[in-house]
């Protein structure tokens, strides 16, 4: 199948208005009135980001959620996204197939459409890229450097299950309901929370939890004091022992959010988030640095590469 | 180097306004007032696109200036761009450093800034991907579907030089003065002419002559006539003698535009591009498919892939 059959059959239906039916040089879109952009873009690449037997709706999914996380954590709805595909010729169409249908699934939860692309072969590998085309009300981006001392610290969800999930694909810890490998293979993006007015600073947890707040202490300017008993853990991986502390506070890939949020907003946040867990699990103050108070306040002493960058 | 040490020092001083430094999860870009945005991404994957000893700034250069000429084959004018970069862990930072003077050489020349970007490890190969914003004035972008039976056809500058330069790279050809091999590893997209009003369709000239012209065809639903002779060769391309006309016709990377345009615009045409050399080589009219005429008038019989669609 050459670049355009496979362009016309599998990915001209997914096109929206904005995309031409990929039949140009470029999209061309309509911003939308009196909004403000917001733009990024993950990859993923086989073998460093998923394995090569990995269903590949999943991985269509994960590569578009981890975008879409990051245009959550900005306070920005999402508008389309422009894909580029490296497949090794050898990748059988059933792959594509696959890839095509997880792209679907995920427009048509999140409102989305493809907005344009580049098709090539690899030497080997497969490689993905999207870049998420979002918008937010001028004034309403989320940043991670806001954060004001005395802004208690918010997560949404539970952290640390995706680690764990990964650890269990890897045959290093059991996951009998599937639930940790799931959270690994499909994040659920925050999407659609009107935080404008109520957080200050906001961030997803890509890298780690320990890591990605160090973002918010760094760029605001502050210290972060955390109790690790708080930080909210799924009753699957509470499952796994009191062990895995360490690995679920450092590990990735969980697309949570991160929130700073004056104490007074507390209520306003809770009825943001209708629906969805959201836990305190700190306080921002002066200083920099992340202070980590277990059950008896001592710190914990975490050596992970999520942690040492703090 | 981890990665927020890399993006720090590399490229954190790219980006522009609308990146905020490289330091939140998203670009916030101001859309212009009044514009449409015009977006599309491109790859450049080692072993596929460049080779392995390529300059690297040479790289980083013809992966922006392809994408630009997207959007000049659009009509629009660039604002800025998102990257991602895949390295393998043996690459030298020299190679990086190169790499970023590229962009920066370029961000300068186009008027454009870095917005965002994922920098991730690879298993193996080099893999880069840029993708571009720019914008147009509502009605203005240049579609592949605006021709129109009668109207001429042109083309910028010289074609077929890049396909030859990369046949000289090969070792297949002499080139000489390097004319050649030049054109193919830094192409000069056709940006910033004033082209609304005056053609009714432009595609750039990316995949060869006769693909991309087929392309305008089949989105405009219409048949071309040119004639061989008066495809514009390079003196540099000249000098290889009578046998390579195929290949010039057939052979990507040239990355100027093709334009459709009614005759009374000529005039108009000249005057928008004043110091760019452009060539009326044939003329849409009804039907489908491109008929090729030589010297006599007789048909060319092409075989490679760049007729075979057609």
């Amino acid at each position: 199948m050459d670049e355009f059959t496979r362009i016309n059959k599998f990915f001209a239906p997914l096109a929206g208005e904005a995309g031409l039916e990929l039949k140009d040089d470029a999209a061309v879109l309509a911003p939308p009135p009196g909004r403000l952009l917001v733009l990024t873009v993950d990859q993923m690449l086989e073998g460093v980001h998923f394995l090569t037997g990995d269903d590949p709706a999943l991985i269509a999914r994960k590569l578009l959620r981890r975008n879409l996380s990051d245009l959550a954590a900005m306070g920005a709805a999402p508008l389309g996204y422009l894909l580029t595909i490296a497949l090794p010729p050898s990748l059988p169409e059933e792959w594509l197939a696959g890839f095509v249908s997880g792209l679907e699934a995920d427009q048509r939860q999140f409102g989305i459409s493809l907005l344009g692309g580049d098709s090539s072969s690899s030497l080997r590998d497969i490689g993905l890229t999207a870049t998420l085309i979002g918008h937010v009300a001028p004034g309403q981006a989320l940043r991670r450097n806001g954060a004001q001392a005395g802004d208690e610290i918010w997560v949404t969800g539970t952290i640390g299950d995706a680690v764990l999930g990964l650890e269990a694909r890897r045959g290093r810890l059991a996951d009998p309901t599937g639930f940790l490998t799931r959270r690994s293979m499909l994040p659920n993006p925050r999407v659609g929370l009107a935080l404008a007015g109520i957080a200050n600073a906001a961030i997803d947890i890509s890298d780690g939890l320990m890591q990605d707040l160090g973002h918010v202490c760094q760029a605001s300017g502050l210290a972060a004091v955390i109790q690790a008993n708080l930080v909210p853990i799924s009753p699957e991986a509470a499952a796994q022992g009191p062990g895995i502390m360490e690995l679920r506070l450092t590990g990735g890939d969980d697309y949570e959010l991160l929130l700073a949020v004056p104490p007074e907003k507390a209520e306003a946040l809770r009825a943001a988030c209708t629906g969805i867990k959201i836990t305190r699990i700190g306080v921002f103050q002066p200083g920099d640095g992340i202070e980590l108070l277990g059950d008896g306040g001592a710190m914990f002493n975490l050596a992970t590469s999520g942690w040492k960058h703090f």
